[in-house]
């Protein structure tokens, strides 16, 4: 297979495509719209959990595990929950198989039959609160911060590698609480706990917000959401916060005993991010020689490879990187040494910029006798000779430069495009030619918002957290509103 | 809810379910077969797969994820695997629900059949194997060293928290190798990790040995496994790792080019271990008190009760215990102060002797007073006042004695309950008397260990791996034998 990938000017959605397979992140299985996690792919994954796993734990939370499996009644039980959830959902029906009549394959056995569907969880509001009952009785059980990693399930027609496919990964967070005002600030919080996470970790800015009415997870009072905007000008949903009011609650009935001794209701959130976040991060930073990661969530954050003809000159280099490689780990750093014969230096060289590697050393013989590497920036791609004495320092700073240069150059983008427009036929120029965010005025009607989905595309990704109040006319309607609002084409 | 558990001697089996949901482990669903992993019981879980993750990733796996749902197809490629697997499962048919007639409720659409069904994984040799030929071309692609952590699904008809339910949790390894050396190296090798984790990180001793042909997993030539034995003299099979030959190289079309330009089919491991490893730990120390947990493996392993009756008292306590804590952490002990007033001393006593934690302090004003520490073992059920200073050494110290005091008791009780015999009629009376183990000659044939297994519900557990050869007969047909094999009941 070729490694040279499609250039992202000329298809960028092909180049997405061979860049997540050649890199070796992921690739379709024989099963429709699910796919493989690649063992690479699944490394970047791992930094991801691990990191937001100790976010998760330092707020207060725990992790738990729920049944795979939910009886489809369950979805009745909140009105709008299951418009949005119940629908294009994977239904077990039977629980047997059995051997066919010329016993050369297997077929479903017709007296397996259950007397209740069970759907695969596509979310898991409703297993939760039916637990919860048995959880919560008192405000002595409250709050209760729990959080599950797992896999989950939404019967998407059209799916993309790491962006929508049928089957994905991710955490749900489910809390409960004893007033309105700790389940709002426990939704908020986690918004900010995600915004952390995407600008310090993923080196990928964010815009905060709420969704409006129509965009809002099915069963919840307001979604909080965070924002990216990728390199082709769509925006991306990278992580969403809900709270729920009571509407879980009530539900499935999960009361508690006040310390004034009265019964109530419950105050609910959610809160989840998926393995779409590998999506946004390859699409925020890699370009047209391949991935390009922050060091920080980097499985090989530095690559060495040697330069010899012969065995005599691999021994020296190697008697001199392992030192290297000793003094890199004593500063936490993830190294690989890669002697392998198999492959030329050439060949080495193009796989780690594929993979996204963010620093490449190489030594050769001059480099031993002037006691210096070849540095190589992945996210620069430039070069540069450097003294080995004190090289632990410099690639401990330079890391720390490259998470910083991503951030600060996927800012820029993203700041160049957020445009202001206060006219519906500029509006649709912005979009077709600029892409971006827009920022523009909206009646606050779900009609409206509808009318410019149907005639751009364009959706309302966000009313942002930090929004000022501006009184202006709705770019479509002219009627009056209060604020605006960010729109955008989106993944 | 009663704290006090059924006594162990009155009925095990309700002793281990009421300790399970008591001590906050795990719970039944409302769903059939299928369990709540609770928060601790989680939080145990989490420790063991850190530990088993890092003993894979030193011996140079990768871990990745496949799908969830497998065609139906898939299973009959592998004669034998599809009898073991393809039958009790849980079967996806549709896709799709819609809203019923009177808008109420939701139901299958019948327009959404599949047209193959998917099976929810009972394991995942076949989808992993159809994966692999995408992967494997050349001998340089060998050996592919492949973990998966993930959810299964098998429908079991009797479930048991822990031990046997629908939907579990586990880790598969899938190894690709180009020799049968080498993958039978493989099988062994995870085969001692596991023993390792079992004896130095679960203090549970385990007898390691190859099952007979009956026992053998579905598809393999060899499989290799841990046995535990419970108090109650049952065995436990706690991990299995199998030599598959190129069983699923064959079935899958699974060929490399080899050194000398050869086509050969691939020789394949696989092994794996599940949360049933919680219902060893369990039934391997507990008491009659609860939980009794490893050091290493308790996700507290030190907890600080405060006794006091003023406020000015509980500051005094708190100011000294807050040194405690951060020397205990500087060691690196998880240690919990509980100083909520929700709940009195005599009950948190209670509480964390449920719970296992292995340590429990506790400090009064008496203890300020003479500069000493109440300091009770779970274990043991033992207390001791010591001495303020170097009290982090000496936890330090008590904390290493608990794991091994833990191994040694489980030890000692597995090996006096290994019985030699050479009759059957003392065999049966072992067996319902005694328990445990029974070491025994066996004739080598499936029909003769059928007939065991119907007429005394025994089992062959194992041939263990260093077991000496012996000329004898077989107890019950009188047949010779070449050497002892282990019987037992088991779970």
């Amino acid at each position: 297979m070729s490694k040279k990938l499609t250039k992202r000017s000329e298809d960028y959605s092909k180049w997405y495509n061979e860049l997540v397979v050649k890199a070796g992140l992921a690739e379709n299985s024989g099963i429709r719209g699910m796919m493989v996690i690649k063992p690479y792919g699944y490394a970047i994954w791992e930094k991801m959990q691990a990191q937001l796993d100790k976010m998760f734990k330092e707020t207060g939370h725990q992790n738990a595990y729920f049944p795979l499996l939910i009886p489809k009644s369950y979805f009745s039980k909140e009105a709008k929950h299951v418009d949005g959830f119940a629908k294009e959902a994977a239904v077990v029906t039977h629980y047997r198989l059995r051997a066919t009549a010329d016993g050369k394959s297997v077929e479903v056995d017709p007296t397996a039959k259950l007397e209740e569907e069970l759907i695969i969880r596509p979310t898991s509001e409703t297993i939760i609160w039916d637990t919860y009952k048995r959880w919560i009785q008192s405000y002595r059980d409250l709050p209760l911060l729990v959080n599950q990693w797992a896999n989950v399930m939404r019967w998407e027609m059209r799916t993309r590698l790491f962006l929508r496919t049928a089957e994905f990964l991710w955490q749900e967070g489910h809390t409960a609480h004893a007033t309105r005002q700790e389940a709002v600030a426990e939704a908020e919080q986690m918004l900010h706990v995600y915004g952390d996470f995407a600008e310090n970790f993923m080196a990928m800015p964010v815009i905060k917000g709420v969704k409006s009415e129509t965009e809002r997870f099915a069963g919840a009072e307001d979604t909080y959401t965070i924002e990216a905007l990728m390199q082709d000008g769509k925006a991306l949903q990278s992580g969403t916060s809900h709270f729920l009011g009571q509407n879980f609650a009530k539900a499935f009935d999960v009361k508690f005993l006040s310390k004034e001794g009265k019964l109530e209701y419950v105050w609910a959130t959610s809160w989840g991010v998926s393995t779409r976040l590998m999506g946004a991060l390859i699409m925020t930073h890699s370009d047209d020689h391949g991935l390009v990661l922050p060091p920080k969530l980097a499985p090989i954050q530095v690559v060495i490879i040697p330069i010899y003809r012969k065995e005599e000159q691999l021994k020296a280099i190697t008697a001199k990187v392992d030192t290297i490689v000793n003094q890199l780990k004593a500063k936490g750093i993830s190294v690989k040494y890669d002697d392998s014969d198999n492959y030329k230096p050439g060949w080495k060289f193009n796989e780690y910029e594929l993979k996204g590697v963010p620093v490449r050393l190489a030594v050769g013989p001059r480099d031993l006798e002037n006691g210096t590497v070849e540095v190589a920036r992945r996210d620069t791609l430039t070069k540069e000779i450097v003294p080995m004495a004190g090289l632990d320092v410099y690639i401990e700073n330079l890391l720390n430069q490259i998470q910083e240069n991503l951030f600060e150059k996927a800012r820029s983008y993203r700041d160049t495009h957020i445009t202001k427009v206060d006219d519906f036929e500029e509006f649709k120029a912005v979009l077709d030619q600029k892409g971006g965010f827009v920022s523009a005025h909206w009646d606050g009607t779900p009609e409206t918002e509808e009318k410019i989905k149907d005639l751009t595309k364009a959706t309302i990704r966000c009313i942002p957290l930090d929004n000022p109040l501006e009184e202006g006319k709705d770019m479509l309607t002219g009627k009056p509103s209060k604020q605006r609002v960010l729109f955008a084409k989106s993944y």
